[in-house]
């Protein structure tokens, strides 16, 4: 496979002109292509370049509002309600890190529903920034549907992602970022096109049948992890992003890659904790302590490292993308 | 089984009579008698009367403080900092939601951190209390060591809950409570003491390899549910409880069924989110629209339902329990 390598700054500036140039303010495009990337850059290439050509189309349709600025509103003294507009989701999350920020140094906590959203992204980046300003994050968002509630065998809720921060001291955070679908649904659609089959365990098909039948299970639903008790989660994580922000559940809501149809208006969960205020200023310690006593034992890593180290790497080396997906973004751009 | 059936006013007063002998006062042992006579109607038994005997032993040793009285700081204008003073949890619970019921409604979100306490019990009662005043809720606990870091072999974590309730139109609350333990550590017990195999997946041995052989496995480590992305969340659910508590982890804790040793000095977190402000006045329906998809399928059930209707028969018929676990709790109460 033909592949070309770029440096952060070049990625970031051809995605910020294949978006602008696709009805995309500077300021949203500029919010955009840095938390392309960083999941780029972090090796979540799921929520990296491969995005932008869809992410572009939905601009140009008019199915993302690409000019969209997200609104703040204060609903409680340590709550906040932000309304994403129909535009991309990485706006008003910005929004709510710099909003929570700000509030959980004196509430203590502090939240925010981000409304009528868009693709989360990597959902570990939001806590990540509030960890980086010190506070512990959790994260919860939504996404079109791919999983059924135990038991049957129509998909309602997305592989919702959880996301967890917390600050570490003289270290990177500590990073807990998964989508609550056993496999992620790419490694099923791989395995369709090249006709072989999947494990049991990771599909339903559309009876609700355990398969090992790719095609079967392209037609179905994804497994949860953890089975019936991660159905219970991605409930939960559904009424966090959609009940609790007022958006669409991943049944009713439309698909991060069309260009067509109405806008997703999924929605996203973000909570800020002061830990030295809850945990009387013995956070920092007992965080190193049980850090300690994990890396203590071989074959064990603190979640988060693999991205940070990526991260690394690739300010070093630049980032390599298929050379099709460079002509594809670069034709976007104009 | 001799069995006996007792009211559930009967069992309540059976269990305070067994505390208030056992060195605990009449208002903590109202409190412990109260959640656990629910969890005992709930069909959550091992939360349940099992637990009496246990507890009145080291109220009477002094491992756990049956006179303490629950301390709350306000730590910021959102955020409690209760100190349960190495007493029963129930009490600090108990005036976590009180606190938390009048804060959530100015703020929009508040939380409590517990630290210095003991055995959280049924992880849904405190979230169901708040979900009865029209609050969200999600909880997490910690408990003594039972499932390893991923990758290792020694046991750091607990199977700790996380729970999380939401108000319901005209229905009980949606109560979400779950261990991360794959399966309860009670089965393997089970298993070893009859001679019999487990199945794989349910736990390592002290070697951290797959085991079905359930003397090893109880040697071993609990598998989390969910495998990597569950060990994940089980650190996540470490770091809320203990952590941002100031609280012991699962490794450094003792034991909640062993009178002797130190206080197991283990920690709880709840979060309470007042969901009307966050969604806009939107969630009431929003979360019917979903029970309604749920329900609509064959198959599915919504959680908490199960609970809830156990809950009614006991009210009705009693509750029954072995003839030995009535002596043991009577031989207590003198």
């Amino acid at each position: 496979m033909s592949t070309i390598t770029l440096s952060l700054a070049e990625l970031e500036s051809l995605i910020i002109r294949a978006l602008t140039t696709n009805r995309t303010s500077a300021r949203n495009a500029a919010q955009v292509a840095a938390a392309i990337v960083t999941s780029e850059a972090d090796g979540l290439k799921g929520h990296g370049a491969s995005r932008v050509p869809f992410y572009a189309a939905q601009a140009n349709s008019g199915k993302v509002d690409g000019n969209a600025t997200p609104e703040c509103h204060e609903v409680g003294t340590a709550a906040r309600r932000i309304d994403a507009k129909q535009g991309f989701s990485y706006p008003a999350m910005n929004l709510a890190v710099e909003q929570l920020s700000d509030l959980a140094a004196t509430t203590g906590i502090a939240a925010a529903s981000i409304a009528n959203s868009h693709h989360a992204g990597a959902a570990g980046q939001p806590v990540e920034r509030l960890a980086r300003a010190g506070l512990v994050g959790l994260f919860f968002a939504n996404s079109p549907e791919a999983i059924a509630p135990w038991g049957g065998n129509k998909a309602l809720f997305g592989t919702d992602p959880i996301a967890f921060a917390a600050p570490r001291r003289n270290e990177p955070p500590l990073v807990i970022d998964m989508s609550l679908s056993r496999v992620a649904r790419g490694k099923i659609m791989v395995a369709a096109q090249q006709g072989e089959p999947i494990p049991e365990g990771w599909a339903l098909d559309a009876d609700g049948n355990p398969t090992t039948d790719a095609k079967a299970a392209m037609a179905g639903t994804m497994v949860p992890m953890g089975d019936a008790k991660g159905a219970q989660l991605v409930l939960m994580v559904e009424l966090f992003a959609a009940a609790l922000t007022g958006s669409l559940f991943g049944y009713e809501s439309s698909s991060f890659f069309e260009a067509e149809g109405p806008a997703p208006r999924t929605g996203q969960f973000l909570i800020a904790l002061d830990p030295d205020r809850f945990s009387g200023g013995a956070f920092a310690d007992r965080l190193e302590t049980l850090v300690d006593a994990i890396l203590g034992q071989e074959g064990t890593r603190i979640p988060g490292a693999r991205r940070f180290a990526l991260r690394a790497a690739a300010e070093q080396d630049g980032i390599t993308l298929p050379s099709a997906l460079h002509d594809e973004i670069s034709a976007m751009a104009g």
